[in-house]
């Protein structure tokens, strides 16, 4: 239903996306280039050209981890041209393309010893060999869209025409295919789009379908979330990165074919998503074992796994969502994923990366996690560098899901300075331009400006959280707002009309459902997208032992705002009445009921945007913090 | 400081343990044998013999299935005899020892294209041949003590003495060894109290310092809880069983050495349990994701993992440690554990059986389980068959937990009727006898009668959780009784004096510390050592949606009891006025804190013990309940 409007039409100018945007291509892009090298990325693809002598390094999906760089490169140099960045990326691209066999084949892994296993279905299941190509030609596509070079992109065809086309599928003659982690098939029918070969889009659907002549235990069918027809799926489960994935291929398949059964399972997989399984930070997959979804409403806050890629993930998938439906529950969905679990896994300085995204920490407590590297959450590097080059294309990215076009108009998905100069479908051109301190303000003025005169509709969103706006358009209220919804505004525009939004930016204490058994009796606070969090470092006794566990949020009290330029930033921080229990007499770990209740006093805690955790000290943290009623 | 009774030298009567152990006896031990054979145990020695056609069955560590059985038939045996049980466990024990190779070694999966693998230190990391073995020489000395049968016992004594000690030890001839699951070094102590041979508390002191020579990862010291000098561990983490194996395994090597080093960390690690990791069931590990021990106060409910072999873990390490000290501290977590933690993993009737002891449970929702059979939480047989034949040997075993001797008396642990028949440690015969309707009643009368008269101390046990009691001595008060500890009554014993207990039988609401996130703002029921629970089907509106989530506690009412004679094989049942609150209207995953409160109606809710949920229907279940203050 809706058309994407390509990053290189969007300008996102100062304001809070772009400082996080600059960090990522000073900062994280240029650093994690080098980790990659530190850790033998590159010299996994020299050795096979025997310019190195290094042995094989990292698991199995490491190509991968270069890919996705140079996806983010693909969507950087998509904003403005970096010609050293670029003529790095060049370079590892020509050593990429060095090692395609003749046959089309291409990865590092399964060389020497490991060549046997090459695409037997076993492989399939665990190897990454699709899930590494899936990747590269999601890269090589942004950056042939960004450079014209199709260096990359040439030898990813080859592989998909030469090598996966004519020996897997559902041929006689042809073998097994599975994907073992869904990712081929999204980038399948995007390479679809971008040659307009229809081929790959029925290779994805044979691949999304499941080949009925790979025998896969039920765990298998669970975890890998693929190999059996995906319109048979009734929940998430399973490795939620995985189950992700799936789900946009399964979305974008269903956008190039109209499928109906997709459709529909599609939209049951999304209300499980939205009843039972979102952490309120937007994040997904509650297990650490298996990376997995948990059961419905399991969603603990310590041991959240919530890893960073699931939470991209869940973007990914509800922009196709909205691609396909224009609804604003999907846009809701995406921007608490965006401005809080995605946010969160890449630190402030754009240098080190969570892979889990928990909702409450101790750091004194969590010296057993695989995923703390010497207590820390935050950390340049993971051998499982999935996330880091994840959070960089998403950031690099995010001025493609700004805006989109209609048959009838433009549609405004998320607010921020920013400035498309694209066309309507008819070809006019119109140039749409946002200024607006958001998120820390609700006040959005937009000018619209077509070549010529003439009617379309301006779709605005109104978030889910804002319960009253005022939408003005060239200064005349204009009525209709709901929230969740886009308001749509059919007229006649002309150079340099506005809409003046106004959101509602009052704080909201959340409660969970009372299935969500951790969070029962403690509430969250959300202002406009941002979810907050405490951090005991910011707490007025934070040199007391028990860490967080004795602040009890008075719902009774107002919860007041207060712009810290300087802090972690520049960030809106709250500041709400709370009781202080004294809980740091040994009570032990059970006691009678009757004990008398500990001394409280009174204070007031703070809270921080939950993105910006952990950039300071280790401290204590949590999102949901337990209420007394008035 | 204390000795044990042996287990012939006690009958437990009819009574609320003797019902269980009938069912073991009659139940499950053959019922466990004829699974055994079916999923092929056995054949696995008689394939060695040429006797059976049939491929290796089941995991590294199934021989450990036939000694663990075995060990339960040899306790079962030392009860009474049972001349066909005994039949086939000797036809048994012959296949078995028919496999051991002259070099000592035993074991039916390392053969054929695994030889090459044998006890290299690798191997030893994960492939359970000690673990088998320390199971093998528990089995023989039950059986041989039974039966005066030593022929798993030589062939066990040939293991250790012929393959063991010449080839693996600090020598330099001799080769690295690591215990990999602990096991072992609490057998081989055994083997020495039963043999008089000291190298073997030498070479499990060997074992518990760890191996020097092998290099393992940070990963691996933290899961097997084995290969560094147990003396360096500061806190439980890993392998739940693991670790209350070595925890074992250290204090019978305290026992036999008196080291200090040794019973320092062991109250340490101690310590740790009861402030940080014991679910109020006694359960212990609270992690799926390696079977492991949590964070300290990880102690999640419907996640819970709480295997019942940790629970069996956590009874034997803390009986160890009461033989130790006589501290009745040992006493109220081994109680703890065996009535609730551990008497869960067996169903009512004895053939089914918890792998996982949750301490709350939504048939619904948790298919993802994969120690689910079909949706059941208690089945007949698992792969990984640990935990039913350790629950049968350790109910066959119970009669050696109810009593001790000390230099200067008698200890009584546990009340249930029995009768123990041994003698002083100076040798004068003694017969001990209980008349009680425990748990379900407070009161016991002891009986004591020493073959001649004589001063000696009766030590009996007052739990913990009994805050008011009254000691009576051939009907005459006798002051001093406190809870938690061993009330010493020292006095010229002479025949059928008595001992008239009676403990505080009010039920207690408790309360978990609120670090605990999941415990908070809820109670759990405790009556006498019994932990009770809500099941969804005893509840008035037990057809609702919402399963047990509506139901809050008053703070304000009264418990009241009531015995079920018919119900559950005999319980008594709790009732308790609560509210249920309306909360079946779908108001999504999230909502503002300042949405009206659903509707509350004033019900009763009904509870039973822990250990006899999941006996009908399946059914939601909770230990810890939302509580409302007054």
């Amino acid at each position: 239903k809706l058309k994407t409007v390509p990053i290189r039409a969007v300008r996102i100018k100062d304001g809070f996306w772009a400082q996080r945007r600059k960090t990522n291509i000073t900062s994280s892009i240029p650093s994690m280039h080098d980790e990659l090298l530190a850790h033998g990325r590159m010299d996994n693809f020299l050795r096979l050209q025997g310019k190195s002598t290094e042995p094989q390094k990292g698991p199995v999906y490491s190509d991968s981890d270069i890919y996705k760089w140079t996806e983010a490169v693909g969507f950087q140099l998509q904003n403005n041209d970096q010609s050293e960045l670029r003529r790095t990326t060049d370079t590892m691209i020509r050593e990429v393309v060095a090692v395609q066999e003749p046959s089309g084949y291409l990865n590092t892994y399964f060389n020497g010893d490991r060549k046997p296993l090459r695409m037997q279905y076993d492989t399939q299941t665990t190897g990454h060999e699709l899930y590494c190509i899936g990747h590269m030609l999601q890269g090589a596509i942004a950056y042939y869209r960004a450079t014209g070079d199709p260096t990359l992109l040439d030898a990813g065809i080859r592989f998909v025409n030469d090598f996966l086309i004519p020996n897997y599928g559902p041929g006689a003659n042809q073998k097994e295919i599975v994907s073992g982690h869904p990712e081929i098939e999204m980038s399948l029918i995007e390479l679809s789009r971008t040659t307009g070969d229809r081929r790959y889009v029925d290779l994805a659907g044979y691949i999304l379908h499941g080949d009925p002549r790979i025998p896969l235990r039920p765990q298998q069918i669970v975890y890998m979330y693929c190999g059996i027809p995906f319109t048979s799926r009734t929940k998430l489960e399973g490795h939620a990165v995985r189950c992700m994935y799936a789900c946009c291929g399964a979305t974008d398949y269903y956008l190039e074919t109209g499928d109906q059964a997709y459709w529909k399972t599609l939209n049951m997989l999304w209300d499980d998503l939205n009843a039972h399984q979102l952490y309120v930070t937007g994040g997904v997959g509650a297990r650490a074992a298996g990376e997995a979804f948990g059961d419905a409403y399991e969603l603990p806050n310590a041991q959240a796994y919530g890893e960073s890629c699931a939470a991209i993930g869940n973007m990914m998938w509800n922009w196709r969502m909205l691609s396909a439906t224009g609804d604003a529950k999907f846009t809701d969905v995406m921007e608490r994923a965006l401005y809080n679990g995605i946010n969160s896994g890449m630190s402030l300085d754009g240098t080190t990366y969570c892979y889990r995204n928990p909702l409450a920490f101790d750091p004194s407590g969590e010296s057993r996690d695989r995923h703390l590297v010497d207590g820390k959450i935050r950390n340049a590097w993971y051998d499982t560098t999935c996330c880091p080059p994840n959070l960089e294309r998403t950031f690099a990215s995010l001025s493609g899901y700004f805006y989109s076009t209609s048959q009838d108009g433009v549609y405004v998905h998320l607010y921020d300075n920013s400035e498309m100069n694209w066309h309507l479908n008819d070809g006019t051109p119109v140039k749409v331009a946002q200024e607006t301190n958001y998120p820390w303000s609700g006040d959005v003025k937009i000018t619209v400006s077509p070549a010529k005169p003439g009617e379309f509709v301006m779709y605005v969103r109104v978030p889910g959280w804002s319960k009253k706006n005022s939408v003005k358009v060239n200064g005349k209220e204009f009525a209709g707002a709901k929230p969740g919804e886009y308001l749509a505004i059919r007229r006649q525009w002309a150079e340099n009309d506005t809409i003046d939004l106004s959101f509602d930016m009052t704080t909201h204490l959340l409660k969970a459902n009372p299935a969500v058994t951790e969070d029962r009796g403690r509430v969250a606070f959300q202002r406009g997208p941002i979810v907050f969090c405490m951090e005991h470092l910011d707490q007025a006794d934070h040199n007391a032992g028990m860490n967080l566990a004795g602040y009890i949020v008075r719902l009774d009290g107002e919860t007041t705002t207060h712009f810290e330029p300087e802090l972690l930033n520049g960030v809106m921080m709250l500041s709400h009445p709370a009781m202080l229990s004294d809980i740091s007499s040994d009570t032990g770990l059970y006691f009678s009921a009757a004990t008398p209740k500990p001394k409280e006093t009174a204070t007031t805690i703070r809270l921080i945007p939950y993105y910006a955790w952990a950039n300071r000290d280790p401290a204590s943290m949590q999102v949901w913090i337990p209420y007394r009623d008035a």
